[in-house]
């Protein structure tokens, strides 16, 4: 610079010149404060000016020379908090800045809000902690993975070494006939080690053991899921409804052949017209009792049976469902055994079928439709559990009513939405494998002059990925405690375990639909290549929220349960029962509500698990009750009980949502207090509070408005989401490696 | 029945039997009331517990039987409220209920809350409204395509009817290769309309008009989105790449040659090691004076360009950003034409090229990786526009900042924001086209008795799609704002128009994204079926909220923007200026805070736009000062710059999204002021309150925490989100064929 007086404002054009977010009126800002500088002579202010003309920048070297010159000049960087202390140091005695000193200050504010980050090229590094953060597990990974496989670690491990043999290597061909071939082989090696039937009696060739089955459903959704639906196709949804809705002869006749997939065979309830509504089925199955047959048919082109899986290709027999007719007399759904195919794979006379063709995900599925055309079969191919036709030609039923009927055979069937969730919450723990294990590795950006950062490390990356990775451990608990509700199950527990299957079914698959979602955008270009698998675990548990009942549909049903059961607690109590209920939930919220409750910000009250559950458990108690009021309201107004609940609609969604998120947590929490290992109860709590407190604050609006949490509160909850997610981040990898998924499943490059 | 007195018990029975959810514990209930029924008989009793012992149901016949009779004793259904009526109606002289009238009705209410449904049974149907809502448009269709095409409608009808033709039928091949050559073939198809050089100069053969470029990028995306994606990465980010980073010299000699597909190329920035942080990249460009040419080299497998579109199969040359070394100094990133292959395909010495393979979506856009091992080019094929080699070997710039140069480089190449969120748009108004008409056609449940309903009927799917509906003309027209902004820039705007792209972007994309995921489910497994399309546009647009900028990253970017346009707008105010804002904002706020406005919920203030635009400009600006000062904060505590961001990050997001949030309403209000017909400017303001009321409800936990509105107002503003949605419905058809997708296009069966 030309003299060393005017060393001083070198620092001010480095930043003018180098930052990258100067316009022209910041120019314009610049010469001002030049020529108001009376200290200087008009020369040195003319030269000053030629530094700052936009239409005349300086060169390159010009540029770099400054900076080197700053830094030369530099001792002690770590007093350096201002542009003007670098310029009082350049200075030194050749100019008395004190007179413009808040000039130059003010200066500096106004050119920008970025003066700070320019200023870190001088500073000596004070280590940036965003950096310092880095894998460190507080815990055994192996205790964790023994606490989530509970008792079920022997068929779990059995199935993980089956799946890890070299002839199941993911198939790569696009053409899904390929595709249907080897996931059919796939299945074949199953059933050859008795995994398909474990589900089955002993005495026709099974292990007796749904148990264990649910564990393999579970398991086998670390691999392919085409292989998972395949084999639920067959093994569940095909033999365990003729072992539900048959009788002994027809176990002894199909139960060894199902098992071995010498048989493979569908389950045909679906019709294009009616999905969510199967109670309209119309296909129809008409008895003829001079020779004691039915005859299967389609009456039009909306009733033939759609998306039906194994259908397309290997499909041998069907279930079918139809509406029974005896002389003209319609007595409902039944299920009837129906062939398709002879045992060469040829289609036999008047079934047609179709093939759904290439699916959005599940392409080694070979879904297609069905129509009949007058089938003729025996009478014993009635599948006759819940309903028969006698000698006489008479319809026969212990179940009088055609409806309880038809809902008391699909509720034998609600395995299939324990197996569903499972295998969802498998994908997803693939999927943050994939994602948290490439989050610790892949490195962008990083503190100035310092080394790229693994994007883990920062707080949108946490907050994408941990709170979701905190809701699977949930998750995980809370489809034990269904699979043990299920398996423990009594007749008067029968609707509580079904709306509690449909509403877990649900709540996984949603789950899982954004976790993969996340990890997808989480993993950034590379989570669109096909290697890293994410796209095939998102497009195919796709289908996961609309199949075994559509999602929103479920939900509907369990709010209306709940009601139900509101209703009935109620009525068991008696009109005194309703005043101590209202009367005791009013003054147990009073007391939660009152203003130290609502306002109280601690962390050892935020992260106490007694204050989520008391507020899940209040949250879900008032949107019921509230929805309970306003349905009677509404039918009381005049309105058709069908109207008022579509009115509500959107109110049934939440009371089904509080329930559910009540249930996780709650199983979340029972299931940590049997651990006795001290890290591993560490981080599982550390994670159950970081559950409860995202769906806090995922609900806040709620709270909000109920009265129950003050804004303070609300945001110290949002707060400390944000604490917990940096807490938990060291033990992410951990965490995820607990899930101990075969590595010949993930394979995904990036999550080596 | 055996007594006519006993009649009075048959609905009773008739419900107990037929309902679905009655349990072992109500039956018990029903025999205590009996038992408990001093008017009955022991002999009487015993009849009745005969029939109501879960062990011995009636046949199934005794059940209709006792439908019909009930059915026959009643006379004027309209009077029915109660079982306890139909008791009456039928036991008429028989016996006096009155003595048990209470008894019975408190029984009706314990066995269920179902009973109202099952009452149905006998009720004269009064007519549901659900049932009675249909497509019924307010308005005429064409009047809208015309406001949504404006005055590009004559280059849009011009691409409808291109890619309307039998040649642009959709490839159904899985096969990449074969969908990799048909999407070329469409390309080439579209060069030779002269489709791919609309940009560029007239004198270089272009059509000199970006405007309609983009609009023609838009139209595209009615068809393939590979083809769109190809098609922009020929013409806009290679083509365009050379035209805004080069000079005269490159535009004589690649801009023809571009424009007509004779010369594939590339757009090489990304590498695997950089994407965000582009930066970084580590390619580099080392001049070597002597014979007057640049070596372009890899240094290690991690700096190979990933993800280059046309690299695997077609690309001739590519733009390749790399680090200009001479003489050991490091110049910054720059721009360089590099040969990829030779006109007959082959890859050129020193060049490596592999294949990104199979992707979740875009199969027919040809995605590799390159690497070079030092690939030697002559000087000239330096883009020298920003930065040149001179003749003694000596490095030139007009902008000396090597940072601010390459973010320069990078602001000219804005159009991809623009291009893509309007592709985006687009596929999102596809996806909603075929939902939303297969929702008005397909039924699913109905009004006991009645027929089945449309699914749109149902207030969860009105909830699920309509609202994205109002999105997706708004963001419309804020993309159309973005257009204009850029196509009438000045020098001094850069910096925000590239802001408000890279936020729109975001914001559309992601729009997108959440509104085919919508699609897909909104479908059921029709939504799974390939055939119907929302697979392809859901995995095709998956990858937009990732390309052109990461849309988290560019949110931060967005976030940055205005933070320094607040602190600017400080500066030029001075210290007097802050206290004004502080001061002024404050009045505002007390205003608008009143207990009065924060608790209005009269139908006139909330569908009030000027009440919307306040509500957002608010939370913009409490937002951006609140972000704004805890930064401050946090650096005044002594973190680093790096660190105080990234413990905000979160709080950036929102910043960004609150000021997006806030443009998109204002330019849709906007636009709808400027409408003249009234039928037109009424649907399209319903849209335009539905919008601004959804986010508001979505937003709803922080107007809550911030107070700007109090519960009562939050809920009100959910029942009006319901009712807009309801009196939408039946335009919703309408809405969705103003998009005026070419059918050809749409093709999905089920939107037919």
């Amino acid at each position: 610079m030309k003299a060393a007086k005017l060393q001083a404002f070198t620092p001010l054009f480095y930043l003018v010149w180098s930052d990258d977010l100067l316009t022209q009126k910041e120019f314009i800002t610049l010469k001002e404060f030049i020529n108001s500088l009376t200290v200087l002579s008009q020369e040195e202010k003319e030269y000053l000016l030629s530094k700052a003309d936009i239409s005349n920048p300086p060169s390159r070297n010009e540029l770099t020379q400054w900076k080197s010159d700053i830094e030369k000049s530099i001792q002690d960087t770590s007093s350096i908090k201002s542009i003007f202390d670098i310029a009082k140091a350049l200075s030194g005695t050749d100019l008395d800045l004190t007179p413009i000193e808040s000039d130059f200050k003010k200066l500096e504010n106004d050119l920008g809000f970025l003066g700070e980050e320019a200023l870190q090229n001088f500073k000596t590094k004070a280590g940036s902690f965003t950096a310092n953060s880095q894998t460190n597990a507080s815990f055994d990974i192996q205790k964790i993975t023994q606490i989530l496989d509970g008792k079920e670690v022997a068929i779990i491990k059995r199935v993980k070494s089956v799946i890890s043999r070299p002839e199941f290597a993911y198939e790569t061909s696009t053409d899904i006939n390929v595709f249907r071939q080897t996931v059919y082989k796939w299945c074949k090696i199953l059933a050859d080690e008795n995994l398909g039937s474990m589900a089955y009696p002993k005495e026709y060739g099974g292990g007796g053991n749904i148990e264990d089955y649910f564990a393999i459903m579970e398991t086998l959704s670390y691999h392919d899921l085409s292989l998972v639906i395949k084999f639920g196709v067959q093994f569940g949804l095909w033999g365990m409804s003729v072992q539900s809705l048959g009788t002994e002869k027809h176990y002894a006749k199909y139960l060894k052949d199902i098992g071995s997939l010498k048989l493979p065979g569908c389950f045909a309830m679906t019709e294009t017209h009616h999905g969510s509504n199967v109670k309209g089925l119309e296909t129809t199955a008409t008895y003829n009792h001079s020779n004691q047959t039915f005859t299967i048919h389609t009456p039009n082109k909306n009733a033939q049976k759609e998306y039906i899986g194994n259908a397309a290709v290997h499909g041998q027999m069907a279930t079918v469902f139809a509406k029974l007719i005896i002389d003209d007399h319609d007595y409902g759904v039944n299920a009837f055994v129906v062939p398709l195919r002879d045992p060469n794979g040829n289609v036999v006379s008047g079934v047609t079928i179709g093939d759904c063709g290439h699916k959005m995900g599940l392409n080694g599925v070979d879904n297609g439709t069905i129509s009949f055309d007058n089938v003729v079969i025996p009478k014993d191919n009635m599948l006759d559990r819940f309903a028969s036709v006698n000698d006489k030609g008479e319809f026969e039923s212990p179940i009088p009513s055609d409806n309880r009927r038809f809902f008391t055979m699909l509720g034998t069937l609600v395995g299939g939405r324990i197996g569903i969730p499972r295998s969802a919450l498998a994908a997803a723990k693939s999927g943050l494998t994939i994602a948290i294990r490439y989050s610790d590795q892949r490195r962008q950006f990083g503190p100035e002059g310092g080394s790229e950062v693994p994007i883990l490390n920062y707080r949108m990356h946490q907050r994408r990925l941990l709170p979701h990775l905190a809701k699977t451990y949930a998750v995980h608990f809370a489809l034990q405690y269904l699979t043990n509700r299920f398996l423990n199950r009594t007749e008067a527990e029968m609707q509580e375990i079904e709306a509690l299957a449909a509403g877990m079914k649900s709540y996984s698959t949603w789950s899982t639909r954004d976790i993969l979602q996340e990890c997808r955008e989480a993993c950034g270009g590379k989570g669109y290549l096909s290697e890293n698998r994410i796209d095939a675990l998102k497009n195919d548990t796709e289908i996961y929220t609309t199949f075994e009942g559509d999602n929103t549909v479920l939900m509907q049903l369990v709010a209306k349960n709940r009601l139900a059961e509101f209703r009935k607690s109620f009525g068991e109590m008696g009109s005194l029962g309703i005043i101590n209920y209202v009367y005791e939930n009013a003054k147990t919220a009073i007391a939660e509500k009152n203003p130290i409750a609502t306002r109280r910000t601690d962390d050892e009250h935020l992260l106490d698990g007694e204050f989520h559950l008391q507020a899940f458990v209040h949250r879900e108690k008032t949107i019921l009750a509230s929805a309970a009021r306003r349905i009677k309201k509404l039918i009381d107004g005049g309105l058709e009980p069908y109207d008022a609940f579509n009115v509500v609609q959107h109110q049934m969604i939440d009371v089904a949502q509080a329930y559910l998120e009540r249930l996780v947590l709650e199983q979340f929490q029972i299931a940590i207090k049997a651990v006795e290992d001290e890290n591993s109860k560490a981080i599982l709590t550390k994670l159950n509070q970081l559950y409860a407190l995202s769906q806090i604050e995922k609900n806040k609006g709620w709270y909000l408005e109920d009265g129950y949490m003050e804004a303070v509160k609300t945001k110290a909850v949002r707060k400390l989401v944000n604490q917990l997610c940096w807490d938990i981040r060291p033990d992410a990898v951990a965490l995820v490696n607990a899930f101990d998924i075969p590595e010949s499943c993930l394979v995904a490059p990036i999550a080596v």
